[in-house]
């Protein structure tokens, strides 16, 4: 008898997945277990691993653990090691970067100085590139991550002052980048000049808050200031909030996928909350491609918002035709030939009493791979389903994003590879249909995309990328370190 | 800075909570992995420990392990310490017992014949009167459980043949009792003659199978064959199945809280389906207790089939006004007062974008405590409602359980010393209304409750235990084991 | 590559293992503390697991830990669940019964009376029988372990009071043991009539000791009060201690292997020092195998004193020719062929530039299997030895041990299928010799061995067991219970 | 009742300790695993923490391990992840840097030509200025080591070749460094120039091994070719080995107290074999110091060489009279006041029947706090001995050392602030003396202390200190950095 371990084949892989979450905090006392706090209603973006950085006033304290932070910050031993009224976390899925706990952010580093520690979401598209400079100029490499080369940038930075070294360092990055610094006297926030992940500004009491979404405010009962605009280095210190625009004047534009998928829905990003614009995504989709049907059922759990939307504009009933199982792990077996033939349904289960006989509308966020969506499909129908109609609550998905999202390859993409029809037959399902690009920017509030200078980065729906991507288009793309296999 | 790790105390702790899943297989290769998937997908039933104990032929083999079923026996070193084609699992929620592994299910017990383990499901109301008894007749018990209790009786039993004695010791037991018995040559499956508790008979590939719910068949592709009868005793061997009804004709009197919370929505008991039951109470409480409002919404997850259900009938938007996060640990901190204050939303966040401004219909299976509701009342009118109404899919609690259903003393539940009027103004909603005794008769197809003998057991609402509760009401009332503190 | 975790072959199995060392103290603040103490001086008796059961004048309480005394029950929390002024406690090495924390003692069970818990140094040779004869009477074993089946004669036995009970149940017993027990009013200890393990009892302001060696009683300054007596039957409760001889008037036969290997040095067992005792076994062997060479070179650690008596009885110099690394594991690899070929050395090393050109005399406790005995022969020889004489401090061990050692099969016993000059070319010694029979006795004060009636029991050097053998002479001499594989 | 967990207090403390150990082997199959068994070898310069790079001519791969070698690098997982026929280790004690994983050894560095993994003994005394100096021109340090500085000043290097950048950092670096490097094509092995610390050159079938001591050699079977000699960087590649003298001609000063405590007995280190040493160190000590008195009694173990020497130049029995028990862990319980004033004895016990009334003489390395020697003096006393006299095997101990040895602080050095009188007061002891610093290099086979340029490291003894001190002499002379408290 042979059992494998193996990572969920199609539910797991078939998925996009956000990296990271980023909280900050400065002037609270407890610091670290308000980030805890804030780190758990950003669990969403990255379930792996979490860090946290305080500062007490005469020393820095770091703590890094993998799994859920409810299983691992919550310790009393070790809020107990996380000092001070000052602290920054992090929570994370993998990107770039190999495995272990020296990937686990917030990063520090103990510069001429004094400390600064720092957390990122997103992904610099020209860090190996300026890795391999400074390497020759002597810089050590500790991790494997795109995020140390920042602190790098800083400390050979020729800048007289620390905010100065800062700047000089972020203006020379590519890509992808919501950052929370935390130095000795200051916290730090900075957006990439196109905005592309999400960074709000909160109060909590007088003490100011950095963090991904506003969900992470109202776990704790902050305030929503406001978002860190594009292009924005924000520098708040005891005296107060200090605004830099480095970049100058540049359209932002926003990921328009965190709406899709992403960010939480009770969220408000970028000005919108998520939940309406998912259900305004069900409406928009409704209208653009009804379907004669008996019920709208959603793909649990992200399908849902759009559901209600569409089974509202349709008129039809909206239905738990599909139930999920909340406990799956990480991992699970396959152990035998046998029981891989079983179609084992780990995460997911057809209701047969309500799905059977019934012409059934299965709306979903996205699709990846499409494996998820045949195996779906198949469950609904075995239950006894009359037809399956398919709505995707998005354009088809034609392009990897290199702004810190664990995309498959393009090749992968089942959309990159097939018309809709192909898919409809892959996938088989008696209708399917994908939300256009104009009536996805319609459900976000846009009249329409404007191609000219689309209003957000859009590009594994366009394959436009808003930035430049120096490492994959470098002669030598792969990554080539000596040191491949860390553990331990 | 004193941190305190606290189970979060109101959130859940105001919850009823089942206690155990069963299931069992006789006659498939790697036995074991097909009992981790079915205990999976039972693992809303109890989700603090599991173990399995699997039979090759000549010898038992036994893993139990504290955590989740996809944490713990999805390693493969782990299943392959369990082989055979013959094995029977457990997972649960402690109901009694103390904690530790010791009190883990399956028990086993080396007879004078031979090897014999036990997985149960409910609870045993006169198991300690039988073990003072067993004590003084010289047995040593090694757990805290009332299913040791029946091992005892077995392996004391006079009578001949291996059957005989388990029926000679489960007819001396009273109470609440699915159980599923793996000895050298048989798997049995016993429900009490009231079936209180669920338990299933299932077909995959001509290997017989026993669980708790028609969930736990689902997961694998195994066919539905009947629910096992109230009162009956079912043995399988090589040859097949053979039923033995040794309490004779009995009314049934199935758990009706099964239905309303128990179970899972896909799941078919006792001839009805979880879901559609609960859509049809959300249904009765529309009609019977209607109200002028915006938006229904329920308090997630298991108020949303009754809530669906209701605003179907009253016409009015489902929406999910309430986002729960899905990464709760087990415990939480409650580090400092200033933290305690902030009112910490670790499970639920209000979608404020959603529900400001508008009426809102809340639709929750329950009121235990009252606490929880208190808490999310509060934080949809934070929110921004402008009126909350309650609707409860179920009549008033007023009575704990003793079939195996974790629940406060009676005096803790809110029902017991309050009126409907009392509680809404406990709760602070503008109006609260529970479903009545008759409309849940109604939602589970019968045309009313039958006074003179109830069709369920209905002892949470009504207090009418169908069974004596010997234990409870003995002279020593309380346990008092010398015992008392195990560990490790 | 393909590495093997393997016990060390020859070094780690080719010995002697004595089982257990047992501590009970009755009436001291902290008792727990007191125990782990007293466990950790009597470590070399057991190394695999402990376990210490407390009482608090309420209730019991029990912990159970793998691996060594100073790394488990030293930590706080594990003391603070063990509270009380009464406690006692077990340290083992398996001898009976499977892997797994069910074996470790104390045992505890609830009895019609209360609790009792009980620790065993020793083994009782007709457990397996007594247990087939209690299971038909229904007596259910959670264990393997020969000691449960004292508690279940115990639990079974017709008499009134519990001393009696008790006593009822030891003298059903055969072969050997020391106990010690602890019920919520008395501490007891017991030794089988010859005596065959040691037990002391001891006195710490007051508070009454019961232990394995005084050495135990060293450790905290307790004062040595008097070995308990082969045949005694102790009871200590808050009146004092009273004795009981039920099995009458037997001449004792202590385990002279005590005194050659088991004992520590320091200690004082059944009236001798030990480490006199085997410094007299090297003044003996020098006496009746003297050597022409240059220096006397122990096998470290446990032919050190002897080889002190050898050296000032030769009149040659004592040194230390071989070094032992103090750090190993309890499992070390062999990775490939071409390491396993390197010889390695992980637990001794010639010191080359002591021995090289030299005569040297090795002394050593005793030859199990023999191929430690070669390996270090031929390290010597390696390192440059001119000669090498080994001798050996005590007679050949031609049968096992069924007393509590774990020994191999007496076909595995070099010297009970080899002469000792068949074992002189073996081990490839220039010569070889024993300590003889009578030689033994007079190095333990005795004029020779009374072969009527020998005054200790030396069965492994003489294959005459002084108590019947029943489970190993019973018609289904092997062990076969259903259950042969528990974890976790 | 409040348990503390405490690290052993006076016995703990009270010693010097070495810290670390290094071995490499370069080319052999399975090199890890070579690896494993050397640095086994030498567990005794260090048991905190572990750690192995491996290369398997196209990656390097690493890991870290805190615990004994024996029970953490021999498990076949972890070997597994070593590939590779080259390797270098290092086993530590903690000098320099804080506690944590990323303190342990060997560090690795991506440089611009490809990794480089290095494992240090020793202490670099000028660290601290250096990274000062580093971090201004932009050098990011990832842990608090010493050993650091020394991979940035090899990565900020502008000479061309990987071998010059590697002497051009080194040569920049005061203090005792014995190092063993790996990079994808060499292992290198460098000395400082004094030659403070041991290191040996070895062969194993060819494969060059250089190691902190021959013990390590011994274990398997490998050839010793000769110590690398002080200020010598030897090179390593597939095409042989090639020595470079950058420092020129210095005239050496190995530490004299590696012979007196640090190496192990069966070692050869700098031409002399240390068991030998020792027991020429008793002689002197004899001579110098002779005394009336019935036995000689080691303090086990380090002081058994020098009594066996000082018993044979006496004419007195060497004998057993203090037992070591070996299986003490790190911490042990100091529970209560009550069981504090016990006078645990958890490391040694007198052996009474062996002192009782004897005139003893205890012979002890050395003597550093003076705290460990009071209580064993007390415990001999409290077994009876008539009289104790103390001979210490070398000079008072009156300096702390900055070369890779933990050390109290001078001042809490009892030599450094008491008469050999005071001592003896202290101590209470009937006599004590001292080995003469002549006297201990008589016992290397010097004449006599060259005073003006001694010929070995005696600082500890002298108080001369044969380098510079930059950083204990620096303005700021206490280590400053933001991040001190790490975890994880």
């Amino acid at each position: 008898m042979a059992h494998k371990t193996i990572t969920e084949p199609d539910c797991e892989a078939d998925a996009f997945r956000d990296e990271c979450g980023v909280f900050g905090i400065f002037g609270k006392a407890d610091a670290a277990a308000v980030v805890t706090l804030g780190l758990h209603a950003l669990q969403h973006r990255g379930q792996e691993a979490a860090g946290i950085v305080s500062y007490d006033g005469s020393q820095f304290s770091v703590e890094r653990h993998v799994g859920l932070i409810g299983d691992t910050f919550t310790k009393p031993s070790v809020l107990a090691r996380l000092p001070g009224s000052r602290a920054i976390g992090h929570t994370r899925y993998s990107t770039t970067g190999g495995e272990g706990l020296r990937n686990v952010q917030p990063f520090f580093a103990e510069f001429d100085g004094g400390g600064f520690a720092i957390s990122h979401n997103g992904n610099i598209t020209n860090a190996l590139t300026m890795q391999r400079e400074l390497q020759k100029r002597g810089a050590i490499f500790s991790s494997t991550s795109d995020t140390e080369t920042l602190l790098h940038l800083i400390a050979m930075s020729d800048r007289e002052y620390f905010i100065e070294k800062f700047i000089d360092a972020v203006t020379q990055l590519e890509g992808a980048f919501s950052l929370v610094g935390l130095s000795g006297k200051k916290m730090i926030g900075a957006r990439d000049p196109l905005g592309i992940r999400p960074l709000v500004l909160g109060d909590l009491d007088g003490a100011y808050i950095l963090c991904s979404e506003t969900c992470a405010l109202d776990i704790i009962g902050a305030r929503f200031v406001r978002d860190v605009r594009p292009g924005e280095v924000i520098v708040i210190t005891e005296k107060g909030l200090r605004s830099y625009f480095p970049w100058g004047e540049i359209k932002p534009r926003f990921c328009i996928f965190e709406y899709v998928y992403f960010a939480r829905p009770d969220s408000n990003v970028e000005g919108r909350n998520v939940y309406e614009t998912r259900k305004n995504i069900g409406i928009e989709l409704a209208k653009e491609s009804p379907v004669e049907a008996d019920m709208v059922v959603p793909v649990p759990d992200s399908g849902t918002p759009a559901a209600i939307g569409f089974a509202h504009q349709a008129g039809l009933p909206f239905d738990l035709g599909i139930i999920r199982n909340h406990y799956v792990g990480r991992t699970f077996i396959q152990p035998t030939a046998s029981i891989r033939h079983m179609g084992v349904k780990l995460k997911h289960n057809a209701n047969r009493t309500a799905i059977e006989g019934k012409r059934v509308v299965l709306v979903d966020d996205s699709i990846v791979r499409g494996t998820t969506s045949q195996k779906i499909v198949q469950m609904v129908r075995d239950a006894g389903a009359a037809e399956v109609h398919m709505r995707i609550a998005s354009p088809p998905t034609v392009a990897s994003c290199f702004y810190g999202v664990d995309t498959p390859e393009t090749s992968k993409l089942l959309a990159s590879r097939m018309s809709t029809e192909e898919m409809r037959d892959y996938i088989k399902v008696d209708s399917l249909a994908f939300l256009s690009m104009d009536g996805l920017y319609r459900a976000v509030a846009e009249p329409s995309r404007n191609k000219e200078c689309p209003q957000f980065c859009d590009a594994c729906f366009s394959g436009e990328y808003p930035t430049d991507l120096t490492d994959r288009d470098s002669d030598d793309g792969t990554r080539t370190l000596s040191l491949l296999a860390k553990h331990g």
